[in-house]
């Protein structure tokens, strides 16, 4: 293991093992950190908030105290709609631009008592929703870095940070970490606490990880759920493992180039492992509308007076999402909620049997352009599930990195992050750390 | 109907009648509301916030605008650990004193929009636990109002407003409605949309209403949920009601003078409806504690920063409180859990076949003092199911109140709104106004 200035390569569980076992300290982690920061955020911008005196004081801190626990001594990128009692939280917004929370959000108080500190607050889109944020893609800055959670998936991927903390509605923690060539965890629906976050659309606002390992994933996610709900280390896969293996998404288009990766990745896994090929049956072929229905009526109404106060200071997507969500009737939302229902007990059952169901983790590579954070559309079935997906870095097309993503049915974390875990170590990926 | 000076005796329904036929300006009427607010509040203290020029402001505004809508006009009361934009939300606690939220909650946005204002912010205890706030018994200063939805009983029980909202995660609105001798409706949990609204614990907080009849529940739930989930009209009750009838809850003693009051109004509704006496199983005889395990987890978790850097200024009783809640493990959460959706699906199954079940809303009239606001526990059931329940005051012990309540499975809000004026048309009790 490297010491020193490369202290940022390290990953999470990596850093606090060497925190636990007095090979480094919190400050000198955070110093490499903040060095990598310095060297390298004018490309990326990955921070809404980030005061290196701060994290100074934090590590110092813990170096001070060696609170013990699972995250003890590591400063975590903290997606900025998330509440932090010691940092602002903006939602991405100049509507928020002096918004301090009195108080954390229960995932953060959860993260801080496994010994963690707020190294600071990454990038969110707006409200969390389409937008672009400042943040650019860290393998290229004419790139999107993907959304919601483009802060903190790109602080990972550069090195800011060992971990962050993102949030995903629809495609917002695997859209980004495909981009940015990170591990983007998002798991089943109401494991982790989400009081103290803006709420866009409570039937689907889910947090997750961004990590640079899936068993950094499992140390985050574990902290940051309820005890007993993720397990913080992986569980060893005993028998060779049976995928399913959606090709694409009927309401998506897959770009060739990336189409290849992933169909290179599970070549590769099919060595070792059952991969049987399933398509989506035509009967749910609307599930991305169902999505949308939910998703807009539950944003026009959380955000109902937010809009009618400040439409100007809105975006245009965010006000026509919402006028979109504000035109949809209570009983089209009943019925799309009922539909919900229905597909959960659906692709439960289709999944049956399998470890877990491989598909891509985005159309294709983050596309050229600040303009747009990407098509979230390959993330769209398991967000209306609740299932957990996770994503991981597979490839390069034109060198930028193309994500392959797992799902599993609700509540099956644990195993989903071991055969992720079994996959990564067959799918060897070159990140920039 | 009156007008003037006692044009604070008018129903929810009655005064929204009257704006919408000219026959009262929103402005006579919020000055006859006002001036019953000078005369009483010294001895009920039901507000926590109230500005007349503020009320003057809104109901001059909606008299200049005549924004259409089943509630045009009319100012509402509400709990004051609901955001609205233009009054302070101080959640009950000398920790948020100066908190001024810069949006709505997403109920109080309904409201607006269904032409509505915010009359004021009533008390709420802290963080709508058990401990009492200032608000006084309007029957008898020396009683307590119930909590936690104190000020919003007291204010629609003397004439204040003809409705306010509340909150129930236990028994915050039953109970202080019966306490005080109004309406208080709890829909099913869901109806309501809860951003914006402080939570404590997320699988029970509930918005419900208090207000002086019925008809005036339906309407004022109708504006707050999401349109098409509940009527804003009563439905007719085309054949005499099949009711179940639970004396007394296993966890609960009834003290007799007022289980006589309860009896005699349950003796009144047999002459004309069927009523089956039920008892709760055995095996449902610990529903109290799985309630207490989930809200007090999930309690301690969402507050968990806050009584880590607050403790001091929160009361015993919440600290107590958040301290169970952190010693309860995440295994007996989750068992909990399990048990709750058990238990869901056993009183959905036990209830078939009755529009209501009858019941005590409490085990007596409101307590003498105010060092407490009483007893929940009659309450507990159909919060831990997530059903409707609706607390009709039917009679005085010692001139205090007592209520019936009546509940229903999931979803069944408009039938047992129906049944309950059904009921309350039987049942005359003569109220304060």
């Amino acid at each position: 293991m490297t010491r020193g200035a490369r202290d940022y390569t390290l990953t999470l569980t990596e850093a606090a093992e060497a925190l636990a076992e007095r090979q480094l300290t919190a400050l000198e982690l955070a110093e490499a950190q903040l060095t990598r920061v310095r060297t390298t955020d004018a490309a990326v911008c990955a921070w809404e908030t980030l005061d290196p005196d701060h994290v100074r004081r934090e590590a110092a801190r813990w170096d001070a105290t060696r609170v013990p626990g699972p995250l003890g001594g590591i400063g975590i990128g903290v997606k900025d709609i998330i509440d932090t009692n010691d940092l602002p939280t903006t939602i991405g917004s100049p509507i928020f631009a002096d918004r301090r929370p009195a108080h954390d959000a229960a995932c953060i108080a959860r993260v801080r008592s496994a010994g963690a500190f707020v190294f600071g607050k990454t990038v969110t889109t707006p409200f969390a929703f389409m937008d672009p944020g400042k943040t650019r893609n860290p393998w290229d800055p004419a790139h999107t870095p993907g959304g919601s959670s483009s802060g903190s998936a790109a602080a990972v991927a550069v090195g800011h940070v060992t971990a962050a903390i993102g949030t995903q509605t629809n495609g917002s923690v695997i859209r980004p970490a495909a981009f940015c060539g990170v591990v983007g965890f998002k798991p089943t629906r109401g494991a982790i606490p989400t009081a103290g976050v803006q709420p866009f659309s409570e039937m689907f606002d889910t947090i997750g990880t961004l990590t640079r390992t899936v068993e950094d994933a499992a140390r985050l996610a574990s902290a940051l759920a309820d005890p007993g709900r993720i397990a913080g280390t992986l569980a060893p896969v005993a028998h060779p493992p049976r995928f399913a293996y959606l090709g694409d998404f009927p309401w998506t288009v897959q770009e060739c180039d990336a189409d290849d990766v992933v169909e290179a990745a599970v070549t590769q896994l099919r060595t070792r492992a059952d991969v049987v090929p399933l398509d989506i049956p035509p009967a749910w072929h609307g599930a991305k509308s169902i999505m949308r229905s939910i998703m807009l009526f539950e944003a026009a109404r959380n955000l109902s007076d937010l809009q009618s106060r400040e439409r100007a200071r809105l975006s245009s997507a965010v006000n026509a999402g919402l006028d979109e969500g504000r035109a949809i009737s209570a009983a089209a939302y009943a019925a799309a909620c009922g539909e919900r229902e229905r597909a959960i007990a659906f692709f439960t059952q289709w999944l049956e049997g399998f470890d877990a169901v491989l598909a891509p983790s985005a159309p294709g590579p983050a596309p050229r352009g600040l303009a747009t954070t990407g098509d979230p559309s390959c993330c769209t079935l398991w967000s209306l599930l609740g299932f957990p997906a996770i994503s991981l870095p597979v490839g390069l097309v034109q060198r930028m990195p193309v994500g392959l993503q797992l799902a599993a049915p609700a509540g099956r974390d644990d195993s989903l992050l071991a055969v992720a875990a079994w996959c990564g170590a067959r799918l060897p990926f070159r990140g920039l750390v």
